[in-house]
């Protein structure tokens, strides 16, 4: 199948990006407004960008139901700041349930019986559950496309990285078989990391003086 | 653990990074150079951004060895222009073998005994054997950290995508367990996308005019 984008719906491009950009990762971003209310909600359409400074991106889109912009896009604005939860399968309901859209007043820590940590370096909390988390710094935002179906890709640089040592082993290396981490598909899809396979990189052919 | 990245080495945090920030989508990424000669390499630091008009992003990082821009990257800034093919399980080997850092004058598509199809709107050719491609036409690139261990987020329109049939199902879904798309780990690690759930999100509790 030929596909010309402006021949073809915003939605059904949706769908085939989200159906063939797969597995991907998810980023729980919790958030907070000027007033310090916390917002906690997934994105799937999230990334790592570099490790020196580590930096971090994400890119959220309007909300499914009003088109307007995301809380959590509308605080990382207000106050400059994120934090980035890591999701495993014993959180994936509570991620779930955190993935719908709720009026302003309602927490979505307290709507998906998550327990919250203070962060290190910024103002959003953590969900103390998640093994991982990246405060971080936004150092960019940048809008592309039209409404509805258009989004934004955050970038924040982190700032502090919290790591649980039930999922380490040596002194840098992460455990996926103990992360337990879950994969984002298209639809109402899901993936588990269980059936894993290694592939070494051939050596370089690159000759370094 | 509590990591302040200024402490820790950038290959530390770059291994924290990869093994959390999972299961990554591969974008298996083709250009060609000013005189036409075609590159191909993988990047899971990808994702899609939004789908009106649909864009994507990779970010590639130095080369590891010489800690130059990959060319990849070199000829996205000369030309404008990539491809991304999807990476599915049948290919995984052949993607691996692009994974290395080759002389200019090597053709991956040659080492990895791809075969080249044109595109229709970018002079980057598509991997023949790859089941889905998305033809982009840069945006925007943004250098991001210091050398080593710096990135380059590089967004793209997408103006032309190919799906093959064989994936499809209705009119716009992909049907993952005839895609067989893989995910990329830390380390040497993969996963295939086999252990599948879905969770139904819940209704919005917004109210719409």
């Amino acid at each position: 199948m030929e596909i010309l984008p402006e021949d073809l719906s915003w939605l059904s491009i949706y769908n085939i990006l989200v159906g063939s950009i797969v597995p991907r990762p998810i980023g729980w971003i919790s958030t907070v407004n000027l007033v310090g209310q916390p917002n906690l909600a997934p994105f799937s359409f999230f990334n790592a960008v570099c490790p020196n400074p580590p930096h971090v991106l994400f890119c959220p889109n309007v909300r499914g139901t009003d088109h307007q912009a995301k809380d959590s896009l509308l605080n990382v604005r207000a106050t400059g700041e994120f934090v980035v939860n890591i999701v495993t399968e014993d959180l994936a309901e509570a991620m779930n349930l955190t993935s719908t859209e709720l009026p302003d007043e309602v927490n979505e820590f307290e709507f998906g019986d998550l327990s919250i940590s203070p962060s290190k370096a910024v103002r959003p909390p953590r969900v103390a559950e998640s093994p991982i988390h990246y405060e971080c710094k936004m150092v960019h935002i940048f809008d592309l496309g039209d409404q509805p179906g258009g989004g934004s890709v955050v970038i924040g640089r982190v700032v502090h990285i919290h790591v649980d040592e039930s999922v380490l082993f040596g002194k840098d290396k992460i455990d996926v078989t103990r992360l337990k981490p879950i994969g984002r598909l298209g639809g109402n899809g899901y993936c588990r990391v269980t059936d894993l396979f290694k592939m070494v990189r051939p050596p370089s052919q690159i000759k370094v003086e």
